[in-house]
């Protein structure tokens, strides 16, 4: 038997093989319900996981799909792995089949991949009613496939399908299952908790018993089904586990699988372990967002270590406290995970964390307590009007601009503006809208329809101002909110809205409150424009 | 020392007082970056938190604003609790002051609640940075404010902020505040890993040591900062802990808290423990869903056991299988948390929730297999084009009735509408519309002015059907939701409205789905109004 390790060479940079960080979002992460990934969203995707510095890639199941067929051929011809091997997943040969003769294991050999994950059954109920075979043959199905394919000079892991729960029916055939695959020779046998339903606790006693029992080299594959996945995983590292089968994103089948980017930052910052490259830790959010991209996912703002929200705190009663010592109040610094803390404006928001706004937003106020507090007692006047600055950073550094400049930044002035909704006999909808406004000195009025009010009243705006501010081509609408602030409607409610805009290079918020929703859309248009024509560089009026 | 528990008895519906879930929505919940909730949706929240079952509901910190203050007095006033105590938040005394002199400490008084949960800090280096004391002040603030509290008859709760990176720090002085807390009178000593950096052994680990070091009753708060927040309140359960402090959706500051949903689901369904009253656990994902549509965030299709996809399998490979033993493919039968199994590619309700929710509504549907695939087929393709029935109870009657019935129910036809929003050089805003419609052989036009053009309606359609329907007199529209579905504003977006409406008996909630937000909003209120017009006992037009 040769020695499959050697005869593969790890890439160059890759860590220690004592501890396998596994990524399987091309085979596994993509049965999420709404990921469909085209064999170019798989090598893009690839590359990034590769850059992260996991040790394996499972790149999805040769031979099943034309697609994942495709994926082998064109990654080991267009992507250089620094750090990853690539992994083909299948499954054990078939019953009453030699596996010389079994088409689904020759087609694992030719994808060429140096890893293969093979998937077994290991629970009875599952051996019976969808192998349809005798607990026997499930035990030969293991040693021929796994000692076939090392014979061939491929590395193999072997991944107990519904292990945990096949273990709580049968805990000798399980275990068995494990003794089986290790002794013909795979490297790592992979315990599944396929249908999520475990915790923590359960997963590391089981773990634990399964090591002394086998003596074989343990890794996990955790399902989120109980919201513990990352716990999951951790608990079998706790119990001697030393091979992690992740997602990006924790994208997956049901809920979703185990995280990969918590459960790298965990091994790394809470254990202390290293299991990526050197430095790249710190890729973690850009990596999370990048693949969120890939797969057309808009990234979770609450996601672990990640997301937009992750280190975003609401200042008041321990801004200034927060300004002395940060670490008291985050359990790790964000940079560790490519993160950045953020300060919310929020009603609670005092002196403290409006200097830290600034700073953020790159004005540095400290000096100036007088201007401080003229910010600090506007922002609380408007966000009792029912304005939050929290998520419109854009009005709140117009509003700060203002304040340092002492007067506003005005491109344009708004004499007057209508929006009309007709709904006609035959159930059709006409929108339409005019502004009236001067922009450099000249009068311009504008009509325009739309599919709805705002609509008119936003393509009324470009159309009278491209013109003289070319520049709002490139601008559009990405998302609107609308909230309906106090109880009821009919007693001088209040219409906030929330619009984001985006030219192609980034995005920004700017919000808007009056008596009505067409009002307030009005007003974060317009602090919209005025930012975006701020970005784009373009001077405001005099 | 009156024993406050008695003289506060809980609600008849209550579970036992051995094991408490308590919920912190409404105060740590809406630390949410996002989150923004008025008296009305806080009230709102809470008959919810009541329905599911939990014993506790922490509903803000009275006296530190006045939305808070508010909150408290119309809770007590107008509901009625079947199976929650209210609990009010707040700090101990400020160093240096009579706890008696202290007016945060009177504001939780005048508040009412029968519990009180008193945030203490117990982590030497918040008590000098944050609150500037010394160690011995810090423990008599605990000690007075406990004890003032139990001696004018309220249960009292204490929150140990930073306990687990205190008790890092120094664990004899942590234990002093948890020994402190305790003996002055505090039923529960909660340890609350504020920063959220905690891993479940570690929880564990130093939850079974504090419980055998100081005898107190100990309650967890965890924040999900590692993906670990609802591992970490059962590694604390495992440990000893008997209080369970959780968010409804996990909603909370940065990543969230811990999510009440599968915290409870997993203490009832893996850990055999009752912790709600029974039947409620199947409410589950409707509880879940209706929460998430007040605080206006769309609910998580990936979150555990309530998730849309929580229980979604793709088929192919084992649909036969499933079909004969679903349990070998599910970690819980969904049904136990009100949610259901889908097989592909259908993303909606199915036939049992179908007839679920007729049952729920008065409709026995059982036997009637084509009427509920009916059913079934409409809410699909409504729902495909937006409309969502979760949160729409009496839009959902209404289609139900008209396929029961054969033919829609109407009280009135409309001929068309038009709304017209004017902003004039002066800042104001004009806003009316007209109405065109038949009721009961008679045409009508009416006109209307109104805060905004949805109101403008409103009132065009009451004071055009008044005369006609005087019933229309007794109701108002109580709340008003718009969501904008499918990002880009200039790409034909969706906009959903909800709306309530209310007679003084009650409230019903109706959905409309147009391409703008005034069409939108029409529809909800034609459902509205014919709703209520059934409510009252109207005979609808032949």
């Amino acid at each position: 038997m040769t020695d499959a390790h050697t005869a593969h060479p790890s890439p160059t940079g890759a860590v220690s093989d004592d501890f396998h960080v596994f990524d399987t979002t091309l085979r596994d992460g993509a049965q999420r319900e709404g990921i469909n990934l085209t064999v170019a969203d798989k090598l893009t995707i690839a590359r990034h996981l590769d850059d992260f510095g996991v040790g394996f890639i499972e790149g999805g199941w040769p031979g099943a799909n034309p697609r994942d067929t495709e994926f082998f051929q064109r990654a080991r011809a267009e992507i250089e792995f620094r750090h990853a091997q690539l992994v083909a997943f299948g499954a054990t040969r078939k019953a009453g089949v030699r596996v010389e003769d079994d088409p689904q294991v020759a087609a694992l050999l030719e994808s060429g991949a140096p890893v293969i994950t093979l998937v077994a059954k290991s629970h009875l109920g599952h051996v019976e009613l969808a192998l349809r075979t005798t607990p026997e043959e499930n035990l030969a199905m293991v040693r021929d496939t796994v000692a076939y394919l090392r014979d061939q000079g491929r590395r193999v892991f072997l991944d107990c399908e519904h292990f945990f729960d096949g273990y709580a029916l049968d805990p000798g055939y399980a275990k068995q299952v494990v003794r089986t695959a290790s002794e013909a020779g795979a490297d790592v046998v992979v315990l599944c908790d396929t249908n999520g339903g475990m915790l923590p606790a359960q997963i590391t006693a089981v773990v634990r018993t399964v090591l002394a029992d086998t003596g074989a080299r343990l890794g996990i594959h955790a399902q989120d089904d109980t919201g513990c996945a990352v716990a999951n995983t951790l608990a079998a590292v706790d119990a001697g586990a030393t091979h992690v089968q992740c997602t990006a994103n924790g994208y997956g089948e049901r809920v979703g699988n185990s995280n990969l980017f918590p459960v790298a930052a965990a091994l790394e910052l809470k254990y202390g372990r290293r299991v990526l490259p050197e430095g790249k830790l710190a890729e973690t959010t850009r990596i999370s967002h990048a693949i969120a991209e890939v797969v057309n996912l808009t990234p979770s703002t609450h996601q672990p270590y990640v997301g937009v929200s992750a280190f975003a705190h609401k200042a008041g009663l321990h801004a200034s406290a927060i300004k002395v010592d940060p670490d008291l109040y985050q359990h790790i610094d964000p940079a560790l995970v490519g993160n950045t803390m953020r300060m919310l404006v929020s009603d609670m928001a005092g002196r403290a964390s409006i200097e830290l706004k600034g700073k953020e937003l790159g004005f540095d106020l400290g000096g100036d307590r007088e201007l401080v507090g003229r910010v600090v007692a506007r922002v609380k006047e408007r966000e009792l009007a029912g304005y939050t600055y929290e998520a419109a950073d854009a009005s709140f550094e117009l509003l700060l601009r203002e304040e340092v400049q002492g007067k506003p930044l005005r491109y344009f002035d708004v004499e007057s503006w209508r929006a009309i909704v007709e709904d006609r006999p035959d159930g059709t909808h006409a929108n339409e809208a005019t502004v009236k406004l001067w922009a450099k000195g000249e009068r311009i009025v504008s009509t325009a329809e739309g599919n709805g009010p705002v609509n008119a009243l936003d393509r009324a705006l470009r159309v009278g101002l491209e013109r003289i501010y070319p520049q709002l081509a490139t601008m559009e609408l990405v998302d609107y909110k609308v909230r309906i602030l106090e109880g009821a409607l009919g007693t001088g409610s209040i219409t906030r809205v929330l619009v984001s805009t985006g030219d192609g290079r980034g995005e920004w918020s700017t919000v808007g409150v009056a008596e009505n929703v067409i009002a307030a859309s009005w007003q974060a248009l317009d602090d919209a424009y005025a930012y975006g024509l701020l970005r784009a560089g373009v001077e405001p009026q005099a």
